[in-house]
């Protein structure tokens, strides 16, 4: 539970703004925020992989944790990564997301050396003890290498260790897992799932919410798929995720023979975004290499045809006005 | 090129000896220090996988690189591990290595998020022009995801980015690749296997020196072997190294099942510096499981078998005591 | 198309009922096809991973589909696994299970050697334009090291090169992709999920059926469960796949320091047949080593809290009892 | 030990000439004998991942052993891969090998379904006590998904199960472990090397013998290699190694994005083979992708530099025709 209640709803995981130097851009993060909040977003994750935290210095990684905290006001729960190798390392980066301003932090399990799931369990155990505010553990065995097990992560939760737990393990079977435990064992445990393509079946299935790198280019479709998937009208909402399947093409658009998948997916992001008029640049921080203009081109081609729009976004304002506010419960 | 000339010979990756509390145990480290350079080892490379780097805190790796800078005296290089995710953080901690008296900087590709080989050069290339001290080339696919490719690091030594490559990669045939372009461009680039099991071979090959763990045992066994190799004795380097593959068992001594094969490993070498009287304990680094008493018991016995002896220890320094000193040419 | 019309419903992946001296033990099998059909089950899958193709020598593997063809007196379809390396061979496995009177065969990527997504899609076209009968794809990267494309997928059953899949591969994002390309070009393919623990949302999702290994054991459950989905009941559909996740422990009863998980599922799998009296031993095929005492009777302790029961298969009964008949359709 | 006596040397695995539909191209595997033996090997693997194994149906299988039975004409000894994915498979394979006229088989772990070292144990054990033939075991984790533990190689070994075995694992810690555990034991077992690219160093750290897939198309400067190693002729082995490495360069022509890292490699011996006169035709095996005309003018460019010379050959000649003969003691 952190100060803004339960964690629930559509959490994205922030892109960095940089500039063409490679530095932080605030004013764009400024903008990234509010376009994320006037979406209908119940909550903000910064330093994330789709953050690209792992490429930011301690000090970017400060700044924009101040920034965000300060641009949201405390309108909704601000959480952020503490992703680092080691136990130590990562209790030193959760505190200073704290001092920023952090609602909650969000750790993996260690990696670079391999990890025992009893190794795995006291990392989070010994983070979680000496760190103030809220621990979310994030299952990502595609960058830490190895996979949460629904074991640990329910001992972790039932010791309160953690709040919550994001899935981006793309393991349905593993997903199932968590939810059917934490139901068994009467837990108050978030269960986000990473999975921004099978977000109707995710809250169908009883997730609390979601964390789509693709919410921040459309935040309102989002939203507007989560409600629609919490109120049980399966059509609209396999509707509204089709569209956003589509719409996640623009990661798929840049050449991969010549940039990573990682680059590809956060240049697409980033791309899109300044197409969208909200961030200024599309740089990725280093070593990424960032799309090049017929790659951005392709990316526009696909917003303009499957994009945000904005009797959608009216559309799901109205949807989401209601009075359940998931994530400050 | 090193202050100390080019990187050749034995240079282990130092364990870092911790205090029960986790914190840098300095009277072991320099205890640590004394014992590889009287095994006559030819430089020293903290802040390796070795060394426990992925779970130290930047204090610690600070205090590791002046402490053993002081303790060695100028007597022989000192390499720094400046692992991190990415471009930016490992030149933030390349230069604190360099500012704390490393005498080279040792740098793997970028992880956790994933990279393209391109991408890879540009980390390396960035690195290399924005630190003052020389930079090698550290290829460990095991730890962080993806191989150097023998062009990249080829081309990297062209450009004057690396003075060394560390191959951790187990391939013999990358081995063997960087050998032979080595030898067809003409470059200087030192090559180190990190496969402390084959070093007769590598060292026949054509490889400058290895990097090993196990040398943090039996400093003066690598270096007898090292010797031996270099000198065309076939035989007698075969059945050294055959009695330091025997060694090596105490790396399987310890109950996988219960713990990382990481913890296994780096746990039973500092076992077995206790048990030498080198450091006064073997806490491992957190979230790591430490040996339990029994498993210890087996480290002693395998030590008491296959593990340095005095009359090896007299014999290495006569053997070494020749006019070549590799690591300080 | 198969001549029982579109392929639909639950098509469990039947155990191969061995004696003692790894033969095919037809008594044994004729009971397992009873068992299925009385439990509901729309169609019968042999000679597939569960049913231990790859141990099973080519005599066994016609034996299999000629007496289970015979069992099955053409009331449902028999599909057969044409499961092998590379084209030709599996040309050759396909009609023989077509000549032994396999409705339709079910075929993998190449394996053993590595294979292009092109080499992969001329495999099938291949292996379909040589064969007499359906063919239906099966992903499956775990066991054969790559991943179907969904491109592939869709281009294959676009040119009529097969009529099914069956996507085992865990992926949630490949089983959207498989749904959405469906739809978006109108195709008849029939979609499976191998993933038996996720049924109720493959069902909601849109998948035509599942291919549950466990339907070996609670065929009803499965068929009570598809029909539950399949009639919007989501929160009865949750409950009975819950059941059916519980259940699914039977396959980590065994210890599997002392054999595969493959033997720790399959034997538990056969195990609980015996215990339900449907199959009379529990030998896997070679080298596969089966439960001891301790484990099958950990298994029979969780059928009896978990597993099937005559009110349930008389529930199943009356709920399968409709006019709705998928895989005959 | 074989008819022909204790196997060492060097082996190549041959390549499976084929006819423009895919058929065995007898003509063409007759010179292709007739090549290998003038190149001095000591002996011949057919059916091996070179020889396309996994794509030739039974019948081509038999074929090959037969017809390359009778090319040879007892001169050398003649091993086939009995390669398949279970116990019961293998032996069926392995005893229609042994009857075509095989020496030995050449047998892997089984493969598809996952298995455990105790049940590969088994699987070699059995598969021995069953065929009348001497068994190689082939450790190649690329295609089977398992490495053969140096353990249980050594255990099958002191059973008397295996005679020999082919190291294809790439892991230069596992060869010295088979190596010094032979030693230890004073085991009769023959050890390959199926790298190619370190044979300089294998022979000279104690291995008997290599099966070079490059050998089909330069045994002669194999044969000299192998000889140059053995009589400790360090450097002009070396220097013999480095043009073959360079030869080797022909598998990396081929565009990668069009076929598969197998029909590259294969695909350039069988290039090589044509363009040196002794096949016909380049065809693969279904559903492999062949080079085409410019990526085999790549191949021949490549030959032109580094490949067989008349004068090489000679010399080879001259070098073998010593007293030792490897394959046939």
């Amino acid at each position: 539970m952190t100060s803004h209640g339960r964690l629930a709803g559509v959490i994205p995981p922030l892109c960095t703004p940089l500039t063409p130097d490679g530095e932080v851009d605030e004013a764009s993060l400024d903008r990234l925020v509010d376009h994320l909040i006037e979406g209908g977003v119940h909550g903000l994750f910064v330093l994330g992989t789709t953050g690209e935290v792992s490429a930011l210095t301690d000090a970017q990684r400060e700044q924009v944790v101040v920034a965000t905290v300060a641009r949201a006001g405390g309108r909704l729960p601000v959480l952020a990564g503490a992703i680092d190798t080691g136990t130590d390392r990562v209790v030193d980066q959760a505190r200073r997301a704290a001092a920023a301003g952090a609602d909650a932090v969000v750790v993996t399990a260690p990696f670079y050396a391999a990890t025992h799931p009893e190794e795995i369990r006291r990392h989070f155990a010994e983070v979680a003890a000496r760190v103030d505010v809220p621990v979310v553990a994030y299952d990502i065995p595609s960058k830490v290498g190895t996979k949460l097990s629904p074991d640990t992560v329910i001992e972790l939760a039932a010791e309160g260790a953690i709040v919550a737990v994001k899935d981006s393990s793309g393991s349905d079977v593993s997903l199932r897992a968590l939810l059917s435990r934490r139901f068994a064992r009467g837990l108050d445990l978030s269960i986000f799932t990473g999975s921004e393509l099978t977000v109707d079946y995710a809250i169908g299935l009883g997730c609390d919410g979601v964390v789509p790198g693709l919410g921040n280019v459309d935040p309102a479709g989002y939203r507007r798929l989560f409600d629609l998937a919490r109120a049980g009208q399966v059509e609209q909402a396999r509707s509204e995720q089709d569209r956003l399947f589509e719409l996640f093409g623009i990661t798929a658009v840049a050449n991969r023979t010549r940039r990573s998948a990682t680059s590809a997916a956060l240049g697409a992001f980033k791309a899109a975004l300044v197409d969208l008029g909200v961030i200024a640049g599309a740089t990725l921080a280093r070593p990424g290499i960032p799309l090049d203009d017929a790659e951005r081109a392709g990316v526009s081609a696909l917003i303009a045809e499957f994009g945000p729009r904005i009797d959608a976004i009216v559309g799901a304002g109205t949807i989401g006005s209601g009075s359940e506010e998931p994530a400050g419960q």
